[in-house]
């Protein structure tokens, strides 16, 4: 498991790890397997580990008070799953995030994630990369869930995280666009006809 | 004009700057006035500079193939002014940034941000606590904008940002939070009869 999150970083960093570094990483991350449906946080708990997924597939949702799950966020192999607010600021999480499929992943607490910054450059360097990515697909987000049209927005998915289509069934893609099951539906039918 | 930029570096990453990392920053920002409407970036630009708003209002917002503004994102004081994925990825934006009410900005280019990161540990731990702080209002924004109702999207605007509504006129405040100036007008009315 670990062999994929060295070459993870490696990669993400341009950075070629040593093996005392490499040694820490080991050292910081804790193995962990989620069946399906496991919960990695539920809501009101504080996130206290991100986790790398190095196999399987985990959604992040929130649920109204009609008992309705909106999801935020997918995530599969090698990206990142955890409350970021609540990591951060050790406050109750307003989501859930559960495993979708088996996954395997590789969690780290916050303290661990302070140190492992300390003393390996690459993972800080790497750190500062992900915030920017993130805040950058979450503007993205924003501007098609508040200015584009349901077919746009598909559209826009399909270019971005192709990837999310096949993995996931019809109705968590459609909570995820933000609309629903049968708009999500319709669309897909008249684009098979174009 | 440096003064509040320098009392805002030192209280978001509470540290005490010395003589030389003022001068350092002092050397890196440009200071320049917009006046109403005038932009910052427009489509198609890359965007070439970051703009801590010293006294004023900025909005970005894309436009769609209708016509119609979206507002992506509104800054007032002590706020940062800038599109991310351009600046970061020096690529074409998708968005016109300009000024809402006549505007004094200090501005930084992005080389200019690397080496202030280099040479004041300050502003290096402050680009990360507000890469943070992004993500985090961003995904809250996500959240509201796929699984909130139109009350509930303008209640949790009026607690996290209280000071953008008497800033801001109805139909700017109604296209952030992906509504028509109508349904803003009825809930806002609705609500004043509670």
């Amino acid at each position: 498991m670990y062999e994929q999150l060295i070459k993870y970083i490696e990669q993400n960093s341009a950075v070629h790890l040593n093996k005392d570094e490499i040694e820490i990483i080991y050292n910081n991350f804790i193995p962990k397997k989620f069946r399906r449906r496991q919960f990695l946080l539920q809501e009101g708990e504080v996130c206290k580990y991100v986790a790398f997924i190095v196999k399987g597939a985990m959604r992040q949702y929130s649920i109204d008070e009609k008992g309705k799950e909106h999801i935020v966020g997918l995530c599969i192999e090698n990206w990142w799953a955890g409350d970021r607010e609540s990591f951060t600021k050790e406050t109750p999480s307003g989501y859930f995030i559960d495993a979708w499929e088996n996954t395997d992943v590789l969690m780290i607490s916050k303290n661990n994630l302070v140190n492992l910054a300390k003393s390996v450059p690459a993972a800080a360097e790497l750190s500062k990369i992900l915030d920017e990515r993130q805040a950058i697909a979450l503007l993205r987000r924003v501007n098609s869930a508040i200015s584009y049209s349901a077919d746009q927005r598909l559209a826009e998915l399909e270019k971005t995280y192709p990837e999310f289509l096949p993995r996931f069934p019809q109705h968590i893609i459609a909570s995820y666009l933000g609309m629903t099951k049968e708009t999500l539906s319709r669309i897909r039918s008249t684009g098979l006809k174009k």
